[in-house]
């Protein structure tokens, strides 16, 4: 740290991604991406716009905005593009969250929340899920500020149904509720059907997951106009360019095939099925995951002892050595044939032991 | 407005960029693009990376950084990547300005810096360019906080020589001294080789100009270790991920192709000087710009009326409507066949008078 550093900031602690190692190859299944490459329209999208990047790209993302209003029945007024949807997660937490109006959102879910609280000055609360990993909805009515839930939940890949969001939304008149759908496409229920209805409901979406887009960098939110213009007001006072032509371009092309991206979700969740009951055949107990991953422990082996052990053999997968999950691991669901190296090596080590 | 929206921000007017019409096609000569398209290497390397965007970028900016750093003949760890050099200059606010550290840039510079310390709750005083548009460096010295100078100077193109920000540097010995360079490989003299003596001088410059990649969001910042690591603990606690793999690997493509940047450079510099002396045989006011861009003005034509004449003619030039620069207009240098077209309509424009 510089003497110069603000006191705002010098004892913030950054949010840390997983390990995104460039020593060697990987079974990667650490970061919940996609084993897919893109959409090949999004590819060709791409290819149309490289060489005209000495143009600013558009500060309104005008057609990506467009695109996303079609497919989802909504109106471009109600859209937000950003550089990822970590970048409207902050935006969302500067522009509806305050001293006065703290957050509230699991003890168990992603852990870039409290670290955006931290940054903007926000209190927060962390409520607990319960001992089987789930949210208990009634926890999050009347909150004292925006309520922030990831459906499916982060960690945990459990997910509520529409109707139990509602039921947060419609007792938080006074908050935003924020809906971090990262996941939404592996099985889990949208409440973007919910954002006519209810003023307060912000829902947050990436195509760095079921779009295979995660190094393109590119998210939206939608709710309703004054929401998305509260966020527009924040987003063009720090980086109205946020977004660049080419991955603007991809999130068009990508949009244009739903299909693809239909097919390997489905896929996954077929996956994630089979690796379910491979775990627990194995010992382990496993979430009910509707994501593209599943949290999973053994009761003889210690979660940060099977990271390492799954590392050293090649196997990237996430531990987090916090007091709910310090047993357990976070495993991304890869192709077929990545999950059966995994349960074989998985095998090996149990027996080892 | 919603309801919602935190008081912190109720009042923030976001920065108004140029004009990004997409209703026709204009001579855009409005927000300092570059007329010729990215170099063919960058263009190569992005083709690579296309097929494997499913995986995240790296949150390091490892290679990238590395090429900067060679190139400029920096350690990585003394280079800072961010998604377009906004993004630095607001991480900069953040982190070495508050509220008991007021910022200080000249009255006519860069529209940006006001609306980043308003974001940021962070006081600022607005120093008066002398009568000729210049920075008097002494109006610098022993700043209450950060100072911020963009050199060439945004607006007027006029640079201050390496001397002169090294004094302002060194008569601010408590506070960082951000010299934003956005413009400097037109004419400029960079403070680059100033960062090695002085641990208070951090500089931002960006691939959007010389390296014809506006609309791949790309900028970095050079300072000391301890700098860089303080803007690191605020990049990694919004957005790990900010800047994406193509981008990544254009930039490093465009730093392998330095001939090409420097051959487009000194083309914008020769035509830069030819219309300069052109508008000047028209009666105008030129300043001496050493960036992309001139700022003209006429004495018996209104800015913005020429502009608004220029537009329905089908050029786009930036008008300011603030009291210092009303009289002028921001004219981007394009090609020379872009030139002699706008200066025909200026000649049209004026006999029409």
């Amino acid at each position: 740290m510089s003497r110069f550093f603000s006191q705002k900031y010098d004892t913030l602690t950054p949010y840390v991604p997983g390990e995104q190692p460039r020593d060697r190859r990987y079974i990667k299944l650490n970061t919940n991406e996609s084993p897919f490459p893109p959409s090949k329209k999004a590819l060709e999208k791409a290819e149309e716009v490289l060489g005209r990047l000495n143009l600013y790209s558009d500060p309104d993302c005008k057609y990506f905005r467009e695109a996303i209003a079609e497919t989802y029945g909504f109106d471009p007024e109600e859209v937000l593009a950003v550089n990822g949807s970590d970048e409207a997660l902050n935006f969302a937490f500067m522009a509806f969250a305050d001293e006065g109006r703290p957050a509230s959102f699991p003890d168990v879910t992603y852990g870039f929340y409290p670290v955006f609280a931290r940054l903007n000055g926000i209190p927060y609360r962390e409520i607990p899920l319960n001992d089987a990993f789930e949210i208990t909805p009634s926890d999050y009515f009347n909150a004292p500020g925006p309520v922030v839930i990831a459906n499916p939940n982060a960690q945990t890949g459990i997910a509520l149904p529409m109707e139990a969001i509602g039921e947060i939304v419609k007792q938080n008149p006074g908050n935003v509720v924020i809906v971090d759908e990262a996941y939404v496409d592996f099985g889990g229920e949208s409440a973007l059907p919910l954002v006519k209805k209810y003023e307060n409901l912000l829902v947050i979406q990436t195509f760095s997951k079921s779009r295979s887009l995660a190094g393109a960098r590119l998210g939206f939110a939608i709710g309703n106009k004054a929401l998305i213009q509260d966020l527009n007001t924040i987003r063009c006072s720090i980086n109205p360019y946020n977004v660049n032509s080419v991955t603007l371009a991809m999130g068009i092309g990508a949009l244009s095939d739903p299909e693809y991206m239909k097919k390997n979700a489905a896929y996954i969740a077929e996956i994630r099925e089979l690796t379910k009951q491979a775990l627990k055949d194995l010992g382990f107990t496993v979430t009910e995951s509707k994501s593209n991953f599943i949290l999973a422990g053994h009761p003889e082996a210690d979660g940060g002892f099977l990271y390492r052990e799954l590392k050293n053999r090649g196997i990237l997968i996430r531990h987090f050595d916090t007091e709910r999950l310090s047993q357990y691991n976070r495993i991304t669901i890869g192709t077929r044939e990545q999950m059966q190296v995994l349960l074989e090596q998985i095998k090996s080590i149990l027996q080892g032991k």
